[in-house]
């Protein structure tokens, strides 16, 4: 792996590989970790806030001993109209890997193919945001010892939300059984679901009940209100989508509840206290995965 | 220490074992220091700015060879509505400490009671700030050799400064003597004055005079003229309240002249190149300071 | 070199050594010039924003080994009133040497002679870049091979670009002829041409005329359409002083073109990958450059 531009580019071995070298990663000392990239320097570049993502990037670049700049559009040269291309090449003259989030569709795959040094997609856009869709999968596979054969439904607004597109593809090439979730208007596209359905031969099914009898794992993401020209009915829709502790009662005890935070409405803070809750979890593995991404990068 | 909220959670010798870590931290050449927290992982969280306890905490977890995170809630998805537990939890999963900032009394204590990680608190609203009184108890006494029976006067804004009350708390359980010295209409709450002199037994005065024959420390805090609702005698009163060099004149050779900092209107530099000004070795005082509380946390 | 304030405080021999220093460094493998400032605090404190300079200063710094702490006015205390000299002063009681970009004249010189420790100027208004044109000298030697001798046109406007007049006094220095291409509205100061004639004896001509002819090095700088009351004036004179594939036509081979950058309309993205363009070099030489400079001012 030189780029980690968009899920699509890796086959099973290489996200298997991504996943076997964070477990790795997880386990190891500080000290130890610490010293396999002692001398590289990597750049975070967002060009948008991402706060999550942004911090567990951080965090494990440091880990990873590697010497960490953070450079932020607002002090930036793109006030003086500097093209992106100008700017990445810059950075790509100072430092040894750069971790990139762009508000434009495409700006991660156009940034690998003019930077010498390795570029890693931290989300570009509403495309692709391949390190969540790994440590998403890193988590499920962590806490159930597996994905193939898991029942998994994916809830929320499933038409906004392109990332959860991704995670349908990572969890079709494991073989995971899918059901999605979401208020008829807010469906996933068709197109995606027939795609993903004829490349790995998954069952996916798609309802707006939230039953959650026999499901393995939810993934909750919120429904994007400001989508709605009506306010009221967006705000009306996130109340039905909502996991609170009623919508739980009868869900089964091993049930893993994830999110990829932050959470607003969508998941009260009732529900973190119960031991299904694991999306704090979850957060926590996008350092030893993205120690992964980045420590396999590096290496070329 | 696990985690320092308030000075009102240290007792004597816990404040004594603070104060001579620093001393040895003060003391010990870069390469050694930079040993003690190598491999950690550090967090600043500081939701308003603050300049100079921001940077000497930075500052402090670089000499001891931590690794540093600086969060800044301007690239915070506290935007999108997400609760500070959820924010404090998402860190708390990524770091081994978290030194914190907050404009809220009481979110220091609660980001502690959250946190599975070491919490400082880098000041919480108007209600403690617990570094500052250590680095200023740490100033006192390697100018002064000591603390106790020391004559020290408190002036300025000693209604609404109230790090001024934990600094009067420090000096009561080290047994100086305090002198008050405020506009009649900004004293000190009577209520605090009266449990110091309770808990500790030392001599409190009060007075709106400002005569320095005999002091050994003069600690100045700026009257906050934007709390006035005329603007003029806010001015006013800071004219008088003021330390100049005429206002110095016949005060003792051996003052020690402390503040904060930043410092505006109480104190004119034309007093800066006066050898009792020792304001700038304070500040400097606190980074090993700081050096001490994060060692001594995180050692646990 | 305990400072570095402007190229006119440093000797030809200074500007060699930091030349060759800086060949050192490039050359340098990571993990050896890691060690050489090794413990060592450097703070960046940038009052405007210039993002090559801070990103290459920053990079420069975590390159020599040194820790970083990296100080935006937008957290600062002057908002709150505080003078330069005290916010300098407190950076200085926290770190080993202070990297400053301030939007004053004399802000780095006022700042120099505050601080105990090396202050390096990142420039102070239109005043001086030291670093600039250090690296640029090191750009032009490093491509040519010598300076001596070498036909060296500045084009663009060269009334507003004081750098400009640093490159000059640099070029002089090691005796190049210059040429000076500007519209006539915005040619340089006639004293500092005779200035630099007399002190170095060096060829000096004045032109409106793009003509590569001849031409070993041409160094562009953007025409300041901000500085036009006519809008119109200023957009037709960038339009004339425009180096696009058309006016490279019959020029040199070897002609190697330069940029401080960031470039906006007066270098159209099609000349970038013409092997003459040589500005994105440039940029990357700004590392080596600034870790020679970071590194003898801290040798003292």
């Amino acid at each position: 792996m030189h780029d980690l531009v968009s899920i699509r580019d890796l086959g099973k071995k290489d996200v298997e590989a991504v996943l076997s070298e964070a477990a790795r990663m997880e386990k190891m000392p500080p000290k130890k970790s610490g010293e396999l990239l002692r001398g590289k320097l990597v750049s975070t570049m967002f060009f948008e806030p991402s706060t999550r993502t942004n911090m567990s990037f951080q965090a494990a670049a440091k880990r990873l001993g590697a010497k960490l700049m953070t450079f932020y559009p607002s002090v930036s040269s793109t006030a003086k109209g500097e093209t992106l291309g100008d700017t990445i090449r810059m950075i790509d003259g100072y430092v040894d890997a750069i971790v990139l989030r762009h508000p434009y569709e495409g700006a991660a795959r156009y940034a690998a193919d003019l930077a010498e040094h390795p570029v890693i997609n931290a989300g570009d856009g509403g495309n692709q945001h391949p390190t969540q869709t790994l440590l998403d999968l890193y988590t499920i596979k962590k806490l159930k010892g597996k994905i193939s054969g898991l029942r998994v439904s994916l809830m929320g607004d499933l038409k906004h939300a392109r990332t959860m597109r991704s995670l349908l593809y990572g969890l079709g090439m494991f073989g995971a059984d899918v059901n999605l979730v979401s208020p008829s208007a807010l469906r996933m596209d068709e197109e995606v679901i027939r795609e993903t359905k004829g490349m790995f031969g998954i069952n996916v099914s798609q309802t707006s009940d939230i039953n959650l009898k026999g499901v393995d794992v939810l993934y909750v993401c919120r429904i994007q209100k400001e989508r709605f020209q009506d306010k009221y009915e967006g705000e009306k829709m996130q109340k039905e989508f909502r996991v609170d502790l009623e919508a739980l009662r009868g869900a089964p005890e091993d049930l893993a509840i994830l999110h990829p935070l932050p959470k607003v409405e969508e998941i009260p803070p009732e529900v973190d206290s119960d031991p299904r809750a694991k999306y704090f979890e979850q957060a926590k593995n996008g350092v030893p995965v993205r120690m992964a991404v980045l420590y396999l990068a590096s290496k070329g």
